[in-house]
């Protein structure tokens, strides 16, 4: 199909639309196509606008997560196909659960009931980054460690904004790894360590774009500190996850829902 | 339904199962029940162990997202209902468009093919921070403005994270509302400017939290701030967004796809 358009629309953020209609065109290999994504479509007037908008970018399909059904018949309304998250599930659902659902646009797509939490964890990322303040890891839920460059601040960010958790990260230096032993400030705290560890060239690139022909970046010393924060945290039963091949979110997940 | 028990399975994070289940499932209001994530299902071992956990749970529903059919049909044979979106829409998809989908366990689920974008952009909103080394601004996609502890911090992280944008936040101080124009440094930036604003009350609450009692912290004071801070973004065109009944993933929605 040539020249296809995808529509992600929702009622909220989109996010959730734009997730599922990116993975169901993952499957599809070799499509080529653009996508609009079209957010916060809580009236009939701005659904109607969207079904004019379809209809004109035509060959079109709709990906969308509408909880109210008049909003999804207006779409429906056009030629193009619409794929409904709650279309398509929250009919059988109803019959398995006993219940009728009641539609409440926009109201909890996807947001956490514990909005509070999660922002104070990234408040508590950003005051504890790179062994800020270590006074306070005695408030975190986790603390990642790992040698410089390893990936832990965007993993604790990420941590706090999806999951509220509050993660620490600190980072082992050479003097830390020179002397065989955990710092004194997270021996305390050693059921809350995850390390992440990555492969030696993949640290050496990642320095190198930082510094230059370091001795910081170069390969030897690179595989020397990870070798040396490997040991170490495995003498300690701390968890290891190798950041090298997986992204903050699957880092993310592992930590959260075990290994 | 007592003590029901709602598992999310995935093979890749989980976070897409979740946000579909956590949406559908809130448009039950009053139905309480208890809520699994089991990410990285890929293997039919895997998938055998979960099925078995199922059923131990019952009652129990399955929300997933799983490629592969194998997968599927392993916890389509224990007796809780599974409601999988690749299984709800995959057919059709494929209907429409007129060629098969390919099985990719877990390769892109949620993520960007845009992953250093995201990574790099984590790593700009950081070394932006708070109005940190101006210089870069130039660098910026997106500069968010507005009085101290308006949310411009966790908006520029989740812009950052989900859509790969370099977003700055630069506060806007008393001294630089006194003078009633851009901070220089901002004005050949104005194109990208994007304000964030909040009730003078939330404002006032949330820096008594910081600061309590302080004038900082004041109603007057941030009732002043704000009136000070509208007036001069109006002045200037810059798009003024309300963050008090917002939470971050509507603010960068908004941010991202227009209002």
């Amino acid at each position: 199909m040539e020249n296809l358009t995808v529509f992600f629309v929702s009622d909220h953020t989109g996010v959730t639309a734009e997730a599922v209609g990116k993975s169901l065109l993952s499957q599809f290999r070799g499509l080529t196509y653009k996508t609009l994504t079209i957010p916060f479509i809580d009236t009939p007037e701005k659904a109607s606008d969207i079904a004019k908008r379809v209809q004109n970018a035509a060959p079109a399909l709709i990906i969308s997560t509408l909880t109210d059904p008049d909003m999804r018949a207006i779409l429906q309304n056009g030629k193009a196909p619409v794929f409904d998250v709650f279309e398509a599930f929250s009919g059988p659902l109803a019959a398995f659960l006993g219940v009728s659902p009641a539609a409440m646009a926009g109201q909890t797509h996807g947001m956490s009931n514990t909005y509070d939490t999660r922002m104070d964890a990234v408040n508590f990322a950003l005051s504890v980054d790179d062994g800020l303040n270590p006074e306070k890891l005695g408030e975190a839920d986790l603390i990642l460690v790992g040698v410089s460059r390893a990936g832990k601040t965007p993993v604790s960010l990420y941590l706090a904004l999806q999951y509220g958790k509050k993660a620490a990260n600190y980072p082992l230096t050479p003097d830390d790894l020179d002397a065989s032993t955990l710092p004194e400030v997270l021996l305390e705290h050693k059921a809350k360590l995850r390390g992440l560890t990555l492969a030696p060239e993949r640290l050496a690139q990642i320095r190198n774009e930082r510094l230059p022909g370091s001795r910081y970046a170069s390969l030897e010393n690179c595989r020397k500190e990870i070798q040396a924060v490997e040991a170490l945290l495995k003498a300690n039963g701390v968890l290891l996850i190798d950041s090298s091949r997986r992204s903050v979110e699957e880092i993310a997940a592992l930590i959260v829902h075990g290994s």
